[in-house]
Order: structure tokens, then C-alpha cells, then sequence
């Protein structure tokens, strides 16, 4: 388990883009943080949708793919309840919904740190491959 | 409208953090373009569910707020078809399906250019604000 | 508000087309139930995605109204979670995930009562209209 | 293909429920009517959200199970565009926008006849299982 998260923090590119950090990532529990910056705010100064949906989304690859399968996202609804502006914090928190073989249903909620409002909804859902995943060199997804 | 859409191409940092170009931007007609890179892979090697959102949400922004309203986005909907792969040319196309007083609604498709395979289908939902934008120094949004 | 319930419960026929019954209905927090019939199966004899939408659809109608507001649905998103057969008794549960002066944001949960399964999980999201209902002779809306 | 489309329409009785026609029902094109009638009002007596997506999903089912796969929908997506009165013809029309080997994805746009107005927009995505369906007696699904 502790292999998935590690491969994906390592590789997977948007974390870096956005600066997201992860604060736990366990079975069902997941839990990532991100600050508004600059480069995040649309023409209106508030934080761009595609900010929050790639943050909500990175969270959403950390808790769907825990059980080391292949799960590949097939969808995805985002509501944006309130604006969230520079400098403020950002906290998303991972629920799993629904597991099967095939499929999982994840919900994904961004509230902002100070005030616990929440800033956008996002629910996803999976296909979960049969591949195992790549296993060469200790290396999982 | 012109003015909207220079103002928006100028200050949504979305724009140049993915390197998405305007390829055309009429009333109830955009095109936009984005070729994946390497900072928007996943641990997968393919392009993240983030940075093709954030492209469709961007064409998004553009189309809905072509009239000089203020368009707020509050939901979006987003179906990931196939995967989009480093260097892939992606277009946008935007069409508007629904526009009242009120609301908005709009949808994206993303498709690969060499062989216009489906790579997202995006539908977004915008609220639309009474307040007709700032309008000071020429500058509308 | 209970006038509103009241008016709602009398006057939407979609209640009683899949027999839902209201189990709750406060301020945030309403509980519905339903049981799958013969009526709601489709070809393959598990309940339609029709009903199980009609049915969480009832209930963010009832959520979304308690305020004496006219509360118009504009989005909705379901994922089906695992299938519901005839007989099924299913309870819906409705959350309130945020409210403004515009828009309203609400997740339906719908399980089943024996092993408490997830068979749906439904969001939606009402624009709000200025105009506070119809308020003649103790009927609002 | 045919008797597949037979099967659903004898056998789902979300369409009898609603009154639901089929104009077409072919590969890749699939046309159904339904009349907006006294039991599908809400309290509003505008046509209920969950009667419109009854409609859009019976037929979104007949589109997608037209090559004699068994799909099964994951998740949806509806947008309430305009409201229908009591009397309103409305036409549903389905297009398949992507299928791989597991998944599908569909739009089915609902318009009232008279003035093509748009009523409501579905995006609806299936899982396509292995199992090719229940081949006996010459009934698929």
C-alpha cells in the first residue's frame, strides 16, 4: 500500500504543478492540502476551477488506487459551492462510497482550513482493471 | 466581447500553466488547443483527469462568458473516454446548449487531433451573476 | 415550513406514481423511503436507474424547499452503486452540503435497509429564486 | 439487435410507466417520445426532474445495449435546461459519443417538439460486462 502512495506522490505530476501535499494516506482515509497561489486564479481573482478539479482529483487517484489495483477514473462531477481566494488553505478529504470488483464511487470534499467552508464537491468514479497493476522493480500502481 | 476574451486569455493563470492556445473565439463558437507535456502526466504516464478539466474549463470560462455577463461556474461534469498520451494534440470545441437569464449550459468536447478520437467529454453549468461585470478602463468580465 | 412539506407531499405526483413515503423532514435533515416494486424493473429485473433517480429526486425536492424558497433544480448527478431487486426496501437521506442566497447543494445517499448497501448516490444543485414562493392562503411553495 | 430492443421494450416497465415510444431504435440512433401527463407534474406542476430522467435513461439502456452486450449504467449526469407543461411532446435523442471494450459513454438530449427547445441534457456512461447477455430462447438483453 505504502508503495502505491510513494510512486504516485513521486510521479504523478500535478502534485508538484499545484503544490499538493498529502497529510495521511491510509485504507478509506486520505486527506491532502493545498494552498491558492498565483498561478491558480483565474481571470476573476478567484481560484480556477481547474485548480480545485486537479487537486480533488489527485486525492481521489490516492484513495482509488490504495488496494494496488489499476483503478482508471471514468468520471467525475464537480460542484463549486464558494470562491476560494490566494493564500487561503485548502484541505481535501477522501471517502470511499462504494467498492466492487469492477468499479469504486469515491467522494472528495475541499473545505478551506480556517472557516471550514465548503469550496467545491467531487465525486468520482473507477474502473478498476484486472491488471494488477506494473510490478516490476518493487515499483506498484 | 473581444475585449472579454483578452482579458480573460491575459489574466486566467490556468491558461499558461497548461499552455492552452485560443484557437478561435466567436459567440456560441470556441476552439482551444493544449498539447500534453510532461508535467501533466499522472504516475501512469498518461494525462492527468486535472489537466484535461482544467483545458475544458478554461474553453468553458471563454464560452460562457462571451455575452459580457458575469458566467460563474457551479458545477461540471466530466467523462474521461479514452487516454491522452505525452506530446497528443488536443483540440476543444465548445457549444452552447442552453442560455437563460440565470444559467447557462454549456459542453466541451476534447479530441485528439491526428485521429479525433474522444479523449473528454465535459458539461458545465454556469450561473449567471445580475451585475454585468467591472467595465472600468475599457476592461469587461 | 411544514406547510411547504405539506404542499409538496399533496401535490407531486411522483410521490405517489413509486409510493415514497416521507419518513423525516426537518430543517437539513429528511428521510424518504421507498420499495422496489414490479413497476420499477427494467428488462434485466433489477430497479430501474429511473426510479432510483425519481425517488433521491423527491427527496432533494424536499430538502431544497424547507427554507419557504422556490428552490428550482438545475443539475443532478447519480452513480449507481450496486442494483436494488424487487421487494428492496430503500431509505434515502438527504444532506445538505451548502446554501446560498442563489444556489443550494445537495448530496441523497439511498441504501438499503437490511445491510445498509449503498444503491445509489445522488448530488444536485438548485438556483434559488428571488421571488419567496407562493404565499396565498397558507400554501408556499 | 433487434430482438434485444424488443426484449427491453416489453420487459422494462419504466416505459409503460411513462408512456414512453420509441420513434427509432438502430445502431447508433435512437429516438423516443414521451408526453408530458398529469402523473409526472411536481408541486410546481412542471414536469418532474426524475420523469425526464426516466426518459433520458430508457433510453440511453436502448442505445446501449444495442450490440447485444449487457451494460450496465454507472453513473449519469442531468441538466434541467427548460421547464415541459402538461401536454408537451418531448423527443429524446441518444448518440453515442465513445465505446471501448468496458465502458460506453452516451448523450441524450430531450427538446420539446414544438419549438426544439432544450428541456433537459443526460450524459450517462455504462460498464460493459463480459457476459454477453442471456442468450436463451432467442431473447438477448
Amino acid at each position: 500500500m505504502d508503495s502505491i502512495i510513494k510512486f504516485i506522490e513521486e510521479n504523478d505530476q500535478i502534485k508538484s504543478l499545484f503544490n499538493i501535499e498529502i497529510i495521511q494516506a491510509e485504507m478509506g482515509n486520505v486527506k491532502t492540502k493545498m494552498v491558492v497561489r498565483e498561478n491558480m486564479l483565474n481571470a476573476a481573482k478567484i481560484c480556477h476551477g481547474g485548480a480545485l478539479f486537479s487537486f480533488a482529483d489527485y486525492t481521489f487517484a490516492l484513495i482509488s488506487n490504495i488496494y494496488g489495483n489499476n483503478a482508471l477514473a471514468i468520471s467525475a462531477n464537480i460542484n463549486f459551492a464558494n470562491p476560494a481566494y490566494l493564500g487561503d488553505i485548502l484541505i481535501a478529504t477522501a471517502e470511499e462510497l462504494n467498492r466492487t470488483k469492477s468499479t469504486g464511487l469515491y467522494e472528495i470534499k475541499i473545505e478551506r482550513e480556517t472557516d471550514k467552508k465548503l469550496i467545491a464537491f467531487f465525486t468520482g468514479e473507477v474502473f478498476v482493471k484486472k491488471s494488477q497493476g506494473v510490478k516490476s522493480q518493487g515499483v506498484k500502481y
